[in-house]
């Protein structure tokens, strides 16, 4: 599942199209369908859901989120 | 709806025009037309309204944000 | 009113000569008119007046601020 | 054990293909196999698992780290 | 009185023998006569006095001041 | 014992091979072998031990350390 | 005393071979000789002792300091 991961980024790539986990600073989390990033690790979902305490708390649609927030992301497929 | 969308910066350059949220950190938020923004992420909101605890705070009308301090911006008309 | 605003200095630019109300980092605000900036959004304020909480805390005069402890400039004439 | 370890990119050179435990800000670890890393230090574990407090709080899979997060990288085989 | 300030820098290079109030992160502040400055905005001050809740707190003299610990630096004679 | 350091990172040129003390921020704290640093302040330690209020808390054997984590790096042996 | 001072890293280059005060963000403080310094601010101390509380926490000796935690460096020869 994981051949082909040179770089970093080769993940963020391998996930266009499929949903994400996204933790941020501060204990946000949000989900959401990778669209989008760029080497600042800036990134943009679709369908992105807010969630805090494991409940869905804000429903934000399509969002740019700026990379210097990020702490992970992980395609939730793959979270077991 | 997100065609289009290669590079992060392409939702913001697609929402220039339309009303965004803009989610600071401190627990900030903004709602104003996007006019403008750099590739730092520095933004300018018309009609800027500063939000806490889902209460209008402030009208700050047009606005200059320094990209450092923005989390996510989310084209409101994406919000569910 | 906000014609001519295509990149986002383009607000500060316009509003050289003009009282602003700068938001720092840690709850502080000042206004001031606002006399030059740069780049790194260093701005320089005249009759510069520290606000806390709603009151005039200090009065400062002539003011040098870093760039990197602002979180939103606001013309003040557009504050509704 | 520490031969050929010449430049402080190296060891994570060398872990490639191993478990790593990766102690992030704000009192997160992680425990994984290191896939890639860059000079940033952005990484990639696979089999990423989240810890807390000595416990296993979430496994999270394939997941990409952005390196300003990351206090310390140390391969597990290592700790004694 | 604020005559040819084209730029924010400006403001420091006529405050140069004067004193001026540096106002620091965490809730600092010194006074001092302002001797050097270069573009990161690291300053020198001479006869710095560190000031807590208004009392003088300790007497320095000659102190580099490292730019990114700094908020605002005012020229003390603007102050009123 | 301090002749020959004319750059800061000298200091660390003279430590490899030898026990280090790096005081981390949020009060961590390891000791260890230097084996390697960059100009990112990037370092490897080996038989790295994290300590806490004096008491030896991890043993985490071979570890890469961030630079920007790092408040000062001492070698032990110089400490009274 | 502050002749020959044009530039802030003058005020250091005049420093080495003297104690220094060094202020650390987080209420640290060393006391120590100034060895040598570099752009980043990053300083080598000898004999440096930390202080907390104006008491004497800890011997370091020889020890290497981080630019970016360093809020100030004073000649401590100059302190009144």
């Amino acid at each position: 599942m994981v051949d082909g991961i040179e770089r970093p980024l080769d993940v963020l790539n391998n996930s266009k199209g499929k949903e994400v986990l996204v933790q941020l600073k501060n204990n946000r989390q949000m989900v959401g369908t990778l669209l989008a990033f760029d080497i600042h690790i800036n990134v943009v979902l679709d369908n992105a859901k807010e969630i805090a305490d494991g409940e869905n708390k804000r429903n934000l649609g399509l969002t740019f989120l700026r990379g210097d927030t990020i702490i992970f992301i992980s395609p939730a497929s793959m979270a077991k």
